[in-house]
């Protein structure tokens, strides 16, 4: 409508737009995960609840956002890739970051109720996202992007599993614990779990250790190094 | 913890860091209010409920991130000023835009049951909000964005009354209500509202005529270009 | 060494890298060339000692900054493609465009008098370039940057040489054949050059009509389309 | 002209708007410029020819781009402080640096014969700059840029001066002297100077000790900080 004499204030507004024809991953991010994780009391080392929000809220923002090719979550985290070619919001940064947070945040919280049950909202812990927008220039590297978060997954599951298991099994403090496990690589914690516990790593739920992928709709909990290239077929 | 091959993937992260020493304005827009308004039937022109629960949920914005000068907002957007030395996530655009969309649409998303009774949520329809960063330099400029917001509110307040006094009393179609306004000066519109309604435009609401200023933790109606000077005190 | 009170101000600097992994190209453009060309009375419409030492003084650039995988100039321009890999001043924008900008104009400068006899440099008239770089993702969309240079020099110089014969030669007025010029076709120019003048484009000098590539120390002035792929050779 | 079906690649050309109503500084530093000053026997600590030449230089800029309020310069350095309302090349941040870079390395080269007497210019060592550009929101951090450049002057000639006493009237060789030298206070090397030498630190010419201001078109070598209202008289 009308323009006031205040309007020239938009000409300080800059937008950033991403690299056209290149991948561009939005991860979003739990903020303070650690505070809102004691504060509603989730399940240690992973709570199934919040794993399942989390997917669905996700699972949401797919269906909604149409250039996600595939998205992949673990913990408090989330990584949406969207195709090359995606000219979402004209591939400006700032709307595509707040576009996915706002849309994650919004579905997170209003299917909160539905997963957590008897676990009620506290307003002075409301669990909020932030978001960053990355760009990847080939398929190889936008491939080693999945890898990377799938990878990290099992480091911090395996590690986290151990863990938790020393403290809620073992009696130990958490400070005995990371002491522990300092130092220790991939097989010392197998043994750690088999031997002291009698616990085998491999039969942890598959959503644990592979964290989840959605592909076309679906949610699987598999093998994302090995299957990488059905995750990309047809790309270039 | 232990680093993967997959790890250099981190080095296509960029950040933005905003101008030191200046006043950031993060303002967040409503997704397609129309289509939200439509469906969760809003009242025309304005929904006071939609109105109290965009308040509220900025109210705890601005009790969680305490940088925040002063806010703002009117129909489906807030703006929040903060402090020209703020170093709230070290200034870092990304981080700043998708906490204060994060937060302020958990908020609005956890708040609505509360403010929109009798209307459930739909998760095929939820609202969510895009945000963006400015950088203004000086405090008259930042002046002159907060003016910029309060005229706008005035300008499409008056507007979207007589249009739809025109639809809804009137009973003109929406396109004849535009019609009838297209070139219309503020003295017309009012005289239409007062000569063919018997409506004296300044018996409409404040909340609805002025907008929401939220200001050392409280929420008014004011003129916000007389008053401009209280909300920068002591700013340089 | 020590430090002030107002060191400060550093922290008002910003760099810009750019994305990894992908081709640079460094573009340098002369500012307000034709002033420059009346000044100095360059031939129309090519001059061959300012394209020879626009030459020589892309050459000593690519001597120095080892990581140009093939430049190619024409007119006042000249285009610098970096390797993919490259590492080059860390990859920052301002740090690329400043120095190749300085490089290139230093010894464009350093050279006029050897290839600009008789042509004394004029301080209040000195040739100068801006420059600009552009990531490019993928190999073939880079063969598509240099190809697009080509294809311009081939437009641009079959223009320019019709457009002079007809002011030089045919008598015109620069009006006058611009007008004659408008809306024609390739086939039209080659024939207004052929019927009217008895030229022949094809005999025209290589360089007018080709432009200079720079690939392993050494100037062709070659059909860069076609011959492309030797170009970026290795390259993925 | 015509366009050709390349012409896609200029999607990915970017440009970056310094923000507006801020004071832009353009500083430029030689690139090597040890290796310069070894290679043209530039005499220590300070050359004169090269500082003159360097001044020379920066003023033939100042009289081509307008907007320019003060520049200074000392050692392989020179900074020019834009008036906050520029709108020079639409604030481009890639355009007022190239443009910058390569006014002040052409000027430069131009020149070298005039100052440099007897000294030829050697393609394989030619003197380069690079550039940045820094935007300052007040005046009070922008006079603080420029006395932090003039501070600057003061601590490195006073070192320098000191540094090649040692070396070049005390017979020390260059690590023997960043030895003796290594944490003294100004008081300390003034009095190395006096007692050693009979050296008055005072008595070094201005434009060594103070560096080089332009303002109004005049070359001055000022107290910068005692003076710095003078230059920013008028601005906001």
């Amino acid at each position: 409508m009308a323009n006031s004499k205040f309007e020239y204030v938009r000409n300080f507004e800059t937008q950033s737009t991403l690299l056209p024809s290149t991948y561009i991953v939005v991860r979003l991010d739990g903020r303070g995960f650690h505070r809102i994780s004691t504060h509603y009391n989730f399940a240690k080392p992973n709570d199934i609840r919040a794993l399942n929000l989390s997917n669905a809220a996700a699972l949401n923002v797919c269906r909604e956002l149409k250039d996600v090719l595939v998205a992949y979550g673990e913990s408090d985290e989330y990584s949406f890739i969207l195709r090359r070619e995606t000219t979402l919001f004209n591939r400006r940064a700032e709307k595509l970051i707040s576009t996915f947070v706002s849309l994650y945040t919004a579905h997170y919280i209003a299917l909160w109720p539905k997963f957590m049950t008897d676990t009620p909202l506290d307003f002075k812990c409301i669990p909020t996202f932030d978001g960053r927008a990355v760009c990847y220039p080939t398929l190889a590297i936008v491939k080693d992007y999945l890898s990377w978060r799938f990878v990290d997954t099992h480091i911090n599951n395996l590690y986290n599993t151990v863990f938790w298991t020393l403290v809620l099994k073992g009696g130990m403090t958490t400070t005995e614990a990371e002491k522990k496990l300092s130092g220790t690589f991939s097989a010392d914690k197998n043994e750690i779990l088999w031997k002291d516990f009698g616990i085998n790593y491999n039969d942890e739920p598959e959503i644990f250790k592979k964290g989840s992928l959605i592909f076309k709709g679906k949610i699987r909990h598999c093998d994302v190094v090995k299957g990488i290239d059905e995750f990309f077929e047809g790309c270039t």
